[in-house]
């Protein structure tokens, strides 16, 4: 999939039940230490032997860190709103899997939901749920969000 | 205050209403535009210009890099439980103002529930929120989590 020829969207383009993919990133040691440094500096994300002590019993990203490449994966992948994705809430964000070093993760985004702004006429708001799956196919982030989409000019 | 002088507390310490304070964290255009390489490369976080152009009308920080900012605040805050921050579940995270460069972070956690496990003799669950604030007091994020957290053991 060549995701700089997706053409972009607006808010007439889509609609609930559509489903976008994206590309893959891999996990790796190092970036799983080099965002816990930064971010969230837990033993248990710094150094794998605090990792094998603790009740994760193994090295795991921080959910942070997967959220935050969860949104490389969006903002790369298939659903190109014109103006850019502008998250404006996040609901119901769960780990339900921990992410491992080696793991390749890819995203979904299904629209649950698509309505036109009453008080904004150039502009709508859309409800998506995001996935994020690991090379097994096993959930490892979920979350549904709110984003602003623009409608299309008039011709 | 001195962080790492903070005792760590077990889920017998914690009770609803308790607070929590963090050090401070200082916004920069560089961390902006590092964070949004990586994670967020939509033309708004990436330059000044583009950042002018679009909704924003200014530079702003990537609704996820507050996040991780945030976790790194809460780490390396006055709330320590023994083991660590054992983030479950993350419910209605918003962000009602953008960060912007210049912005000074804090982070403020209030204990909203604790329960004891019923399965888990060892552990508990707290509810919290999480409120970060800028430099004029305005919530630049909250959200509320489950966080696992560990039983006093038997003396």
């Amino acid at each position: 999939m060549k995701m700089d020829s997706v053409p972009e969207l607006y808010l007439e383009d889509l609609k609930t039940g559509d489903r976008f993919w994206s590309d893959s990133i891999e996990v790796t040691k190092e970036t799983i230490f080099q965002f816990a440094r930064q971010f969230d500096p837990q033993p248990f994300h710094l150094d794998e032997k605090s990792a094998q002590e603790s009740i994760f019993k193994e090295l795991t990203a921080s959910g942070w860190h997967t959220a935050a490449m969860s949104m490389r994966l969006f903002v790369t992948g298939e659903f190109k709103p014109v103006g850019g994705s502008i998250g404006l809430a996040v609901d119901e964000l769960r780990w339900p899997q921990p992410v491992r070093p080696g793991d390749v993760l890819k995203l979904e985004t299904e629209i649950l939901d698509v309505r036109k702004s009453k008080s904004k006429p150039d502009r709508g708001i859309i409800r998506i749920r995001n996935l994020t799956t690991n090379q097994r196919g096993e959930i490892v982030q979920t979350f549904m969000a709110f984003v602003m989409v623009r409608r299309r000019p008039a011709a």
